[in-house]
């Protein structure tokens, strides 16, 4: 933004003021005039923000999935849609099987974030003319075994022809009402977890990756679980979600942080498609002991939730810094 | 196919059989390797007949919608989705309002089809960085401005960098627990119905359409309709979708088909988003009288359900034709 001056030399002149202003919005709108000057999160912000609502919609554009109300009340659906972009998500060249796990991951990975049980998925294809069939087979292929998996089936879609190879991949998903976890609902106090180990998700496992679902449905079900999203865009930028959406901070522990490799690539990397939740202290333990049960998988505590709201820290030792935004966005450089 | 013979030399050899056989699933293999060999019906009969299904699915792909049960029993739920493409489904330069409008009615005119109310979009947005943001505000602005008029809202979707614009649109209705209309009812010496007039929607109306939302649901909840589905391949190639899947067979009457120009195009041209269905014969006046005090938009009837499963007629004067197969393909040259 070019205009920041937050005070104008005539302040008793009302009608100069407003002109002062309208210079800045204009200039405003034409500094953010291409999808690229905006970056990512913005344009969501500014699409979203003039959409309606209605009665029966419980969380609309914001979280990991839509929720919805259905008729008697009982129960919720999870909706969201994830697109699998050649060049963007995945290289020229890849193995169209992995592509298909990627694609119908993604989806399966945000109805996971809400604890919802997945049931039907629609893929909306776009493939360039002299693409091979087996190609888009064997996508098919890799997005069926991983929803044979969760009992998720494969219901409808379309093909349609255009320059590059892309899946966009819908999803619905169910969960009793009301119990939906959300990005919104962390507080004060509470322990931050996270599933798995992040970071250099590029050395593969973001093709390979098995989404989060039957730990996220048992996350849900427990009923200890305050908050929760799934790790798409890095822990710190994704953390940030909750914090802004939550009206709180976070502190967390470098050392606790579990990674593949560096400190820097588990805090900035994305794709880990891991569970990240808060819950109150005390339902951790019980939480834990559960969890270990069932799973063959890291539950690790990895910091706590503040009253600075959003304000992002990292405890190093006896110091605490403050955690920078960078995370990859699409559209900016 | 290069391979044809249906009886071999050596059929007592069942070894030299199967190796014979072998080599025709090869050569079948190579004469379609590319999606546009296939053309864009080949690839969706072949990527469909793998998925699985469920005991909740009603209708899975090949209609205008998925159909699924909803827990209770009591309401079925429809899903759909299209893409709108730049360059394929509109031209560079058009009127962002006008690629939202045929963006969000794709999908209605689909969730219209099945007689459903339509409730939720999700939209997944694909555009290049140098893109206008106002362009893509505008496109929501026309999906929206369409929406609210059926009491449909967008409630999420994704947004990501790609070489050209594309919007995808998933779309969810609803209505009564086994009152879809479907392509697979038609009935031998059923009336065709058609509303509104066909062709020529190149000129303009394939972008400015308003979907059948409320004639779809008029049609569906009178009871009467036996078959329906939305023109999007042009009358001649979409009818014979509701006759190969209702085992049937039907003869057109040249002069009562309602045309905007010529008889071919009617025929033939895409996108005319209008409603095609069958009755019986004892129905059809008590849905025409109901029909005219509703809706200021004509209800011809075009012709009659045949025996002759798959064949498509065209009755002109005393004459009988044959309709050739010919329809826009994605993929096909």
């Amino acid at each position: 933004m070019l205009f920041v001056a937050h005070s104008y030399p005539f302040v008793n002149l009302g009608l100069l003021r407003i002109r002062i202003a309208s210079i800045r919005v204009l200039v405003s709108l034409w500094c953010m005039r291409t999808l690229g000057e905006m970056g990512e999160h913005e344009v969501i912000r500014r699409l979203t923000a003039g959409l309606g609502t209605a009665s029966n919609l419980v969380v609309g554009s914001g979280d990991d999935c839509a929720v919805v109300r259905l008729p008697g009340g009982r129960i919720d659906q999870v909706f969201t849609t994830d697109p699998v972009i050649e060049g963007v998500h995945f290289k020229q060249g890849e193995n169209p099987l992995r592509v298909g796990n990627k694609a119908a991951g993604r989806v399966l990975s945000d109805i996971a974030a809400m604890g919802a049980v997945p049931r039907w998925l629609l893929v909306n294809v776009v493939a360039p003319a002299n693409l091979e069939f087996s190609f888009l087979e064997k996508t098919y292929e890799g997005m069926s075994t991983l929803c044979r998996r969760f009992g998720t089936t494969i219901i409808g879609g379309d093909v349609a022809e255009g320059s590059g190879f892309e899946l966009h991949v819908f999803g619905v998903g169910e969960l009793p009402a009301g119990s939906a976890l959300l990005r919104s609902d962390a507080r004060i106090g509470d322990i931050i977890f996270v599933t798995g180990a992040l970071g250099d998700s590029i050395s593969g496992r973001h093709l390979d990756f098995v989404p989060r679902v039957e730990e996220g449905i048992f996350l849900r079900e427990s009923g200890l679980v305050n908050s929760m999203m799934d790790i798409s865009d890095g822990l710190a930028t994704d953390l940030r979600h909750i914090l802004k959406q939550s009206n709180v901070g976070a502190v967390l522990d470098e050392d606790d942080i579990p990674r593949n490799s560096t400190l820097e690539k588990a805090l900035y990397d994305g794709e880990d498609f891991e569970l990240l939740g808060s819950i109150s202290p005390e339902n951790i333990d019980p939480l834990q002991s559960c969890w270990e049960k069932r799973f063959d998988l890291k539950l690790s505590i990895i910091g706590t939730v503040a009253s600075e709201s959003g304000m992002l820290q990292l405890r190093s030792g006896k110091n605490i810094y403050t955690l920078k935004d960078k995370a990859f966005e699409h559209f900016s450089t």
